[in-house]
């Protein structure tokens, strides 16, 4: 596995590397869900590559950028493991040089939800992403469905300017108690991660009253807050029943519909979400009990 | 020569064509200036593609997008001559369907100049580039120095954005006299067109001045703006001398700067420029007498 930082390093390599190529790129400090990410890369594409930066421009000043979680040489073993052919891991000073003043922005599907939250935070994701695309030229690149807004995002803007890299979202990965697998589940103390169960229990509950025949999207809505209000240390951001396309909020539920939430326990802001699709639900997948604890 | 419409039919075209592929990108209508870039672009690549897009978003409301000189029969029979591979000539709503949202900014180095008296021409030219880039993915784009900001603004969201493109800027190209080739030209009626010389004959006096010793930048900018007010026809929008970087106002010319101007000839708005680099001047290309009229 080749290990590179700059920009030529990661040229003079990926020049050597069998086509296509399947990019995942993370922030490092690696779970099952990114390991799920690296695996159907190398089910799909000749070559592997990963990359490892903690974007700035997507964390706001109040943001966690310093305490974000890294482990590096943790992060290389899982992603040699997998099976990665290159690590692309630049710094901060290689991706923003002093003189870099280039944005890519998406307009209408980052305005609500995380963006309505996260002031710019988008604007940083999609620009890291289209020089990662530019970098690494990928034929596919692999993003989990846990980001779920982010996923929206990221194919409208490689639909808007013609990236020529097909966007695959990957199902939401879980611990076997249904706790979506993140970064930041590391900040939870033992009540905390108990009590995180909430999110997916909420999407539980919001699925068994479609299933029962609820459709009116304001009905889901009180019912989510209300089921998240029963745990005592979350507080809810947001809740919303929105068009998986546009993001806009729905009134009523038919075949389609991103359920989604973001929710403080303790000071750990955490998202979830369920989508539903032609009338079928896409939840994630469940880790067998006992294979990872966050 | 191929000549296609949509992005499906550019792949199929563009993965049959021999690599390094050399882009022209171009709003039609083409003069000398164009087919200069065609030809360094045949000279240094296997493939030659060459886009025409008159792209309604770097034009104000206010602009002449709807006058813009067209000419497709003309153009087609100029590059096949000049001997490109294929021709992208895509539609507007190809371009921007109906929920288009993304959009490619830079921020210093579109504020002056061109910048200031265009508000969010440059965010329609790199958001277009940034598409024609990803279409075509060139391993060279070719641009003219007649557009001497764009030139700055373009190599600036490559080098951001880590497009493994490389951008060549190629001499201005001169009629006889001097006029710098413009399809907008097109609109100078005979007095007009007579008059219009007063900016290359303006850039001329201030090269003259810098060779007899002159330095200060405010001194070059007085003699340009007195050397334009000697033409009744004539409007000055601005003069510049600046860095040929960072586009700032320089005080003084030692090696290096961009001598540039907007100027009005009756209704037609009209730049040029000179560029000192390392002490030398790069004043164009003058066509011999009798070849080009505009």
């Amino acid at each position: 596995m080749i290990i590179v930082k700059t920009i030529s390093e990661l040229q003079t390599a990926r020049s050597g590397l069998p086509t296509p190529v399947g990019l995942v790129p993370t922030m490092g400090f690696l779970h099952a869900g990114h390991l799920s990410l690296v695996e159907q890369a190398r089910a799909e594409c000749k070559s592997v590559v990963v990359s490892i930066f903690v974007n700035p421009t997507q964390f706001a000043p109040t943001e966690d950028l310093e305490s974000y979680p890294r482990d590096i040489d943790r992060d290389l073993a899982l992603i040699e493991t997998a099976g990665a052919d290159l690590v692309w891991m630049p710094t901060p000073d290689i991706m923003y040089p002093p003189d870099f003043q280039t944005w890519v922005t998406v307009d209408a599907v980052t305005q609500p939800l995380e963006g309505a939250q996260r002031l710019e935070h988008f604007r940083g994701v999609t620009t890291i992403v289209a020089k990662l695309f530019n970098g690494v030229q990928p034929s596919k690149a692999y993003f989990g469905q846990k980001d779920a807004q982010q996923a929206v995002v990221i194919q409208q803007m490689a639909h808007d300017l013609n990236f020529q890299i097909e966007i695959e979202i990957c199902p939401i990965i879980r611990e076997s108690d249904g706790l979506a697998l993140s970064s930041r589940n590391s900040y939870l103390n033992s009540d905390q991660r108990q009590a995180a169960l909430i999110l997916s229990q909420t999407l539980m509950t919001a699925k068994s009253a479609y299933e029962s025949g609820e459709s009116d999207a304001e009905a889901f809505r009180q019912l989510m807050l209300k089921t998240i209000a029963t745990e005592p240390l979350a507080k809810c951001q947001y809740v919303s029943i929105a068009d998986h396309l546009t993001l806009n909020e729905l009134e009523s539920v038919d075949q389609d519909g991103l359920f989604s939430m973001a929710v403080y326990i303790g000071k750990t802001r955490l998202i979830d979400n369920y989508l539903l699709r032609n009338g079928t639900w896409q939840t994630g997948r469940r880790l067998p009990q006992g294979f990872e604890k966050s």
